[in-house]
C-alpha cells in the first residue's frame, strides 16, 4: 500500500502498475487474442463475449496470486477462470480463449501494455518539470552564483545555466522514455506460432488489437524490450538524481541558495523545513540502477523460456516504473515550487574575497609577469588569504592597480558564456522531433487504426 | 498482493513484512518508548494506555502512506494519530507518546522488529531444507553420477556429495541469518539523546523493552545492521540459487536425474512438468544481489540523517526479506519432495564409453608408458571415441589388458572420497554452536527478561 | 596484463583501452585544444609544436599514475610535463597548452576518444558474428530440434530460428553501439567557458578538431554520454550472454546438439572439450550489468564537478568496453566455428515419444471429444508415458487412428512458422539504415572535414 | 598501471594483487601441492626442486595471459611451463607437479593466498584510521557543532561523537575483514579427490602447507569464501564512504568545519584545495557494492564447475581488494591529517538564531503552556525568524524571561549524551576479542606449524 514508498505512493503510475492494472492488462491481452484468432466473421461476437468477462473487478487478485505458485505464473489460473466465466455465457466463445497462446504471450503482452500506459504519465511529469526548468533558466539566465567543483568554490556560473543543465537531463530522460515502443508478444508454446496455424499475419493482427508495436520475431527469449525499458527508466530516475543532488547541496542551512516551496516537517523540530522532494528523488536514484542491472542480466536467458530470468523481470520492472513515475512527479512538484535566492548566491560569491576568480587573475597577470610567475603569485596569495585572513589586495601587493583588481575580482563579470549557453540549451524543444518511422498521431499502447469515438484499450 | 511475486506470495514472511506488520512494529516501538521514558511509577499505566491505541487495525494504512509524502516518512502522520487516539482516553499518557524521539528512531526500530520477526521464519525453512538434504545426502552417499564441469562430463561423483554440498550452503546461509542481532535505535533528533535527559541507561532500557539488541551508539547513520542484514539475506537467496541451478540442470528432459515432486503445469502443454520451485528460487537469486548492493551503497550516508540513503533502504530491505523467505520456503518444499533417479545417473555414466575416467586411465598408464605418453594416448583415443564412434577399448588398442581396462573404466569405482566427504559434511550440525555471548534461550525480537506466560512483542 | 581476464586478453579493444591509449587520447585532446584556442594564424605552428611532444611514448605512464594521487586525476601531472616538454622546443607554443581548460575537459574528451576508437572494433566483431549467424540461420532454417521451456521439452522449433534469434540480439546490440556519438567536452573550470573568452564557436571548433560530436552544453555534470555508453555496452555483453547460455545448454554431454569448433582442454582430463568461448561470454554477461549500474548511478552528480561520481566512471567504463570487446570477439569466433548436429536434434525430438507435440494432439482431439476432454486425455496419457513407460499410442488407446496419430506426432511436421520467421528475421540488414542526421561517411572519432590523405587522430 | 585508479595506484594492496602476485600465488599453490602429495620421504626433495622453478620472475605473465584463452584459465599453460622447467633439473620431481589437481584447485587456492596476503594490509590501514579517529574523538569529545538531518541544522552534537561514529564503522569493517579465514581449495577434477587416492588427510595437509584454513569440503562450487570476502570488502569500502561523505560536506567552502591536511590542487585554479582523499574514497564507495553483487550472484553456480560464474569472480574480487586497500590507505591519510575548526562549528551553531534548539524550547515551554501550544508557538516563531528575519526572542515574545531564553538557546548546552557516548564508543578496542576457535598467533596465510626462522609463504 506504499507505506514504505512515499516516492510513489498515491501517484498515477502507482495505480497504472498495480496488481489490478496488471490483471486487467492480462485480460486485455486475452481479449485481443480472441479477436485475432477467431474466424473473421465471428471475431467481434467472440471478442465481445470474452470482453464481458475480462474485467479485473470480477476476479480475486489475491487468490490468483496464491494459485500462481503451483505453475509459477498468474496466467495459468487466470485462463482457467476466464474460460469458465466466458463459458457461462457463451460456450462457443470460450473455445477461443487463450487459443494457441502460452502464459508468457499473455504476461509479456500485459507487461508491455502496463508499460505503454505508464510511460505517458512519466513523460507528462518530465514535460512539466522541463517547462518549469525552462522558466527558471530563462529567469535566472544571468543570476551569478558560485560554481563548485569537488565541493569547493571554483569559478562563478549562473543559476540559469544550472537550471538549463537540469532541463537537458530531464529532456534526455524524456526522449529515452518517449522513444520506447513496447511490442506485443505472441509466439505460442515455443515461439514458432505453431498452434495458430498462421504466422506473421497473426502477429501483426494481434499487435494491432493490443495497440502495441509489432515485433519482427516473437521475443520470449529476446528480451530487448524489457532491457531497453529498464535502462531508459533507470536513466530517468538517475538523471533526476542530479537535480536532487544539486537541490540538496544548495538547500543546506549554510548555503540556502534555493529552497523547496513546501519543505517537509519533522516529528520533533518545528523549525525544520526539509527538502523532501529532493530527498525522495535521491532515494529513488540510489535504487534504480541496480534494478536496471537485474533486467540487463535477464537478457542472458537460456532456451525458449528461461527458468528464472523471465520471472526475475516482473517485479523489478514494475518497481522501476514506479520509481520513475514517483521521481518524475516529485521533480515536477520540486521545480514548480523551487524558491531561488539570488542574494544568497551573490553573498557567497564574496566568500573567498575574490579568489573565486583566481583563474581570471592569472590570465590578467600573465602578460605582465609571465604565466608561471602569475601562477606562483596567485598560489601564494591564495594561501595567505585563506590561512592568514589578509585581503586579496594586500596579499597581491601592488602587482595590479587597485581599480583594475577590483574590476577583475568582481565575480559577476566572470560568468563567461553561461547566459549564451542557457539560450542555446533552451532552443532544444521539449518535444522531440518526429522520427521518420513514426506517424504523428501514433502513441504507444494505442491502436493506430482506431476510429474516432472508439475507446482506447481499457485502462484499469 | 503478490501477483507478480509467486516466490513469496502467501508465505509467512510475506505477512510478517507487509505494510500492516511494519505499522504494528512502529506502534510497538512507540509503546516500548513510553515504557522507557515515563517515570518509573507511571510507566506501566502510561504504556498500557498507549498500547491500547497501538493496534494496527485502528489505523488506515493507505491514508498514512499518502500522508507520509509531505514529510517523507510514515512516522510523522502516525505519531499525530497515535497521540490523538491516546489523548481520547488518557491525556496524561498522550504526553509521553514519541517523547524525545525522532521519526528515524521509530522507523529503524520497527524495521529491526520486522526483521527480527521474519528471520526465524526464514531460518526455520532453511533448517527444514537442511534436514531434507541431510536425508538425501545420507541416502545417496554412494549413488554414483556424472560430475560435470563447464557443462561436460568430467569424472564421477555421488549424488550424496552434491546434496551434502547443497546442505553446506544452506547451513552457511542459516548461520549468517541466525547470527544477526537486530538492534533497537534511539538517538533523538541528532543522535545525542539530548531530549531525553538521559543516555546509555535509556538506550539499554528501550532495547530491552523492544526485545532487540542494545547498540553501543545510536546508529542512525552507522548503518551496519542494515548492510549486514542485506548481505546475509542476499547470501541466503544466492546460495539457494546454487541448489536451484543444479536442480534445473539435472531436471532437463535429456538428463532427468532428478525431478521436483510436484512439477508445475503449463497453460498449453499437458505433458509438461516444470521444475517450478527451482525456477522461482533461481529468479530470486537473480534479484537479491543487486538489492544488497543498494543497501551496501546506503552505508555512505552523510550527516546525522542522510537525504536519500536512509529512504532507499526501506523497500529494498523488505523485498530482500521476502525473497529470502520465499526462496527458503521453496527450498524446503523442493528438497522435501525431490525425486532422485539413480538409474538415469548410472546410464549417463556410460555415455562417454569410459572417457569419464580418462584421468584414471592416465594414472594407470603412467607407470607403463610414462605420463606424457599416457596423456597423448588418451587424448588421441578420446578424439576417436568422440568423433569416430569407435569404442574406447578399440581406440586404446592393447596398451592395457581387456579385463584391467574394464575394471578401470567402471565409473562406479572412481568416486574417490565422495562418500567420506559426505560423512564429514554431515558431522556439521544443523544448529550452530552457541556463541559465548548468547544465552541459550535468547531469540532476536524477544525480551530476554520476559516472564513465563508473558506474551512476546505483538506480531501482526 | 590480463592474466585474470581471458575474455579480453590480447583483443584489439584491450590495446585500444589500455593506459597508454588513454594517455595518448589525453595528449590528442591537448593538441586539439591548442589548435582550437591559438590565434588563427598561429594555430598550425602551435599545434605542430605541441603535437611533437604529445606522443605517449615520451611519458612514463606509471609515474603519471602515481603523481595523479595528489590531485586525484592524471591530467594535472600530465599538463605539467607536456608544458615543460613543449617549452623545451617552443616557448610560445607552450603558453597555449591546456589554456583555459580544466582537467575534466581533457579526461572526458580522452575517454570519449578512447570509446570512439574502441566502438568500431566491437561493432566489427558483432558484424562478423551476425554474418555467421545469418549463415547458420539460413542453413538450418528447417532443421527441427526440441524447443525447451523451463528446461523441459515443449514443442519443436528449428535451429535456424534459434540462430536467427541470436542474430536479432546481436544486431540490437550492434545498433545500440553504432548509434553512440561520443561528444567532446569543453567547459573550463566551471562549465562556463569563461577562461576562453569565447563560447559556442570554440565548442564547435574543438569538437571538430577531436573528431568527436559537438555537445549542446558542456556536459561535465550532465553525464548522458557516459551513462548511454554504459547501458549500450552492458546490453551488448548481456545479449551475447543469451547466445552463450544457449550454447552451454546445447553443448552439454547429454545434449550435444552443438559444439564449439575448438573446445577448450583441461589440465587433467584429456577427453574434455569445453565450450570455452561460451563460458567466457557468460562470465562477461555476469559482470557487465552491475558495471552499467555504477555508471547510471554516477548520473546523480552534484555541483559543477562531483566529488566521487566522476572518478567512479573511469575504470568502470574501461572495463565495460573491454568486456564488450572481448565478448564480441568470442562471439565472432564461437559462431564462426560452431558445429551443429542435426542428428542429435532429431533423436531428441523422439525422446518424449510424441509428447513434445501434446499441444497439437489436443488441437486434433478437440473437434472429436471437446477441448476439456482432450486436455484430460493428454494429461492422463502424458503421465502414463512418463511414469509407466507405456507408449503414447497405447496410452491414448484408440481415440485416434494409428496412422493419423503417427502423422500428428511427427515432431518435424510441427515447427509452425519457424522457417518463415527465419526469413523474416534475415530481412533485417546487418547495417542499420542511415539516420537522416548522419552523413554516410561520418565515423565517430574521425574529423568530418578531414582531407583525403590527412591522417585520422593518432591511435595509440 | 593505475592511470585511471588513483585510489589504489601505488598502494601496498595494488602490488599484493597484481598479475605477478597472482602468478606467484599459483606457483606457491603448486609447490604446496607437491609437498602434500609426494611420498613422505621424498616430499622435501620434490618440493625443493619444484620451488626452484616456482618463481614468478621466470615466467612471462603476458604470454601466459594470452595462452590462457584457449582453455579459459591461466593454470593450464602455467602447469605446462612449470612441469617443463622442473623436468629440466629433476625429472622425478616433475612427475609430481599438479598431480591429481585441477586448474580450479590451483587458481582458487592462489586467489585465497592473495586475499590472505592483502587483507592484513587493509586491516593495518583501517587500524591506523581507527587510532587517528580515537584521537580526534577524544580531542573533540565536547566540541559542539551543528547536527544536520536531511541537509538542515537539526540539534547540536559534538565533533567527537561524529568521529567516534566514523571509528565505529571503521572497526566494524576491520572486524569483518579480520574474521575472514580464506581456505585452501583441493578437490581434483570433480571435487571427489579421486585422483589423489586419499581424502580428508590430504585436504588438511595441503591447507597446512599453504597456510590457509582447511575447508570441510572442497568448495569449488560452494563459493561461500568468495561471497563472504566480497561482502566484507564492499562493507569496508562503503563504510569508509560514510567518512568521506561527511568530510565532503564539512569541507564545503560555505561550511569549512574540517579540511584535509593536504588538499588537492587544480590544473587551473590556484586557490583550490580539494578534499581529494575523501573524493577518492567516495568514488570507491560507489563502485564496490555492485562488484560485491557480482560475487554474490556467482554463488548460483551450476554443476561441479560452473561455466561462467567462476570466471566472473576473478577480476571482480581483485578490484574489490584494490578498492578496499586504496580506500583504507586514503582513510588513514585523511584521518591522520584532518584539520578541525571548532570556531567555524561554533559560528554555525548561531546561524539559526537559536532555532537549532527548538526541540529544547518546546520541552521548556510544555509545562508552561502545554505541549501542543508549545509546538504551535515554536512553529510560528520559526517561520518568522526564517522568513521575516526577526530575532527568536522577538518572535517568541515574553513567553519566557530573556535570561532563561538566552540560557535555553545556548546550543553548546544542548549536546545531550554526546560526550558520554564518545566515552562509551572508545571503550571498544581496536583489536577484536580473540575468538575461541582461533589460536592467538594464528594469521591467515601463515602456516600454523611454522618453526621460528622458517620463512612464511613467499610473497611476490
Amino acid at each position: 500500500m506504499g507505506l514504505l514508498s512515499p516516492v510513489w505512493a498515491g501517484s498515477a503510475v502507482e495505480a497504472a502498475t498495480g496488481d489490478t492494472a496488471f490483471l486487467q492488462a492480462m485480460l486485455d491481452a486475452e481479449v485481443a487474442l480472441t479477436r485475432a484468432v477467431a474466424p473473421a466473421g465471428a471475431a467481434e461476437a467472440v471478442a465481445g463475449a470474452v470482453a464481458g468477462a475480462a474485467r479485473a473487478e470480477l476476479y480475486d487478485v489475491r487468490e490468483l496470486a496464491l494459485r500462481a505458485r503451483s505453475g509459477g505464473n498468474p496466467v495459468i489460473p487466470l485462463v482457467a477462470d476466464l474460460t469458465a466465466a466466458v463459458a457461462r455465457t457463451d460456450d462457443q466463445a470460450a473455445a477461443y480463449v487463450h487459443r494457441g497462446a502460452t502464459s508468457q504471450d499473455i504476461l509479456d503482452t500485459a507487461t508491455m501494455l502496463v508499460a505503454a500506459r505508464a510511460l505517458p504519465l512519466i513523460v507528462a511529469d518530465l514535460d512539466r518539470a522541463a517547462a518549469e526548468l525552462a522558466r527558471l533558466a530563462a529567469a535566472h539566465r544571468d543570476t551569478p552564483m558560485p560554481g563548485r567543483t569537488l565541493t569547493q568554490h571554483a569559478v562563478p556560473t549562473t543559476f540559469g545555466l544550472k537550471a538549463a543543465g537540469w532541463r537537458t537531463l530531464v529532456l534526455d530522460a524524456r526522449d529515452r522514455l518517449a522513444a520506447q515502443r513496447p511490442p506485443a508478444q505472441l509466439g505460442g508454446a515455443g515461439g514458432t506460432l505453431a498452434a495458430f496455424g498462421e504466422g506473421a499475419g497473426l502477429l501483426a493482427r494481434f499487435a494491432r488489437e493490443t495497440g502495441l508495436a509489432e515485433p519482427v520475431l516473437p521475443w520470449h527469449t529476446l528480451r530487448t524490450p524489457v532491457a531497453d525499458l529498464g535502462s531508459a527508466l533507470a536513466f530517468a530516475v538517475a538523471a533526476l538524481g542530479k537535480v536532487a543532488a544539486d537541490v540538496l547541496v544548495l538547500s543546506r542551512t549554510e548555503i540556502g541558495e534555493v529552497a523547496e516551496g513546501a519543505g517537509g516537517g519533522s516529528s520533533a523540530m518545528p523549525h525544520k523545513s526539509n527538502p523532501v522532494r529532493a530527498t525522495l528523488m535521491a532515494a529513488a536514484a540510489r535504487q534504480a540502477p541496480q534494478l536496471a542491472a537485474t533486467l540487463l542480466g535477464a537478457l542472458a536467458a537460456e532456451d525458449e523460456r528461461p527458468a528464472g530470468a523471465w520471472h526475475a523481470e516482473w517485479q523489478t520492472l514494475r518497481e522501476l516504473l514506479r520509481l520513475a513515475g514517483g521521481a518524475a512527479r516529485d521533480a515536477a512538484e520540486l521545480t514548480g515550487g523551487l524558491r531561488v535566492f539570488p542574494d544568497r548566491m551573490a553573498a557567497h560569491l564574496e566568500l573567498t574575497d575574490g579568489l573565486i576568480v583566481s583563474e581570471r587573475l592569472i590570465a590578467a597577470l600573465t602578460p605582465v609577469v609571465g604565466r608561471a610567475r602569475a601562477k606562483e603569485l596567485l598560489t601564494a596569495a591564495s594561501r595567505r588569504v585563506t590561512e592568514e585572513g589578509v585581503s586579496l589586495a594586500d596579499a597581491l601587493g601592488d602587482v595590479l592597480p587597485p581599480d583594475r583588481l577590483r574590476e577583475l575580482t568582481d565575480p559577476t563579470r566572470y560568468v563567461g558564456s553561461a547566459p549564451a549557453l542557457v539560450d542555446r540549451a533552451l532552443e532544444r524543444g521539449a518535444r522531440p522531433q518526429q522520427r521518420p518511422d513514426q506517424r504523428p498521431d501514433e502513441q504507444p499502447g494505442q491502436r493506430s487504426d482506431q476510429q474516432p469515438g472508439q475507446s482506447p484499450p481499457p485502462a484499469p
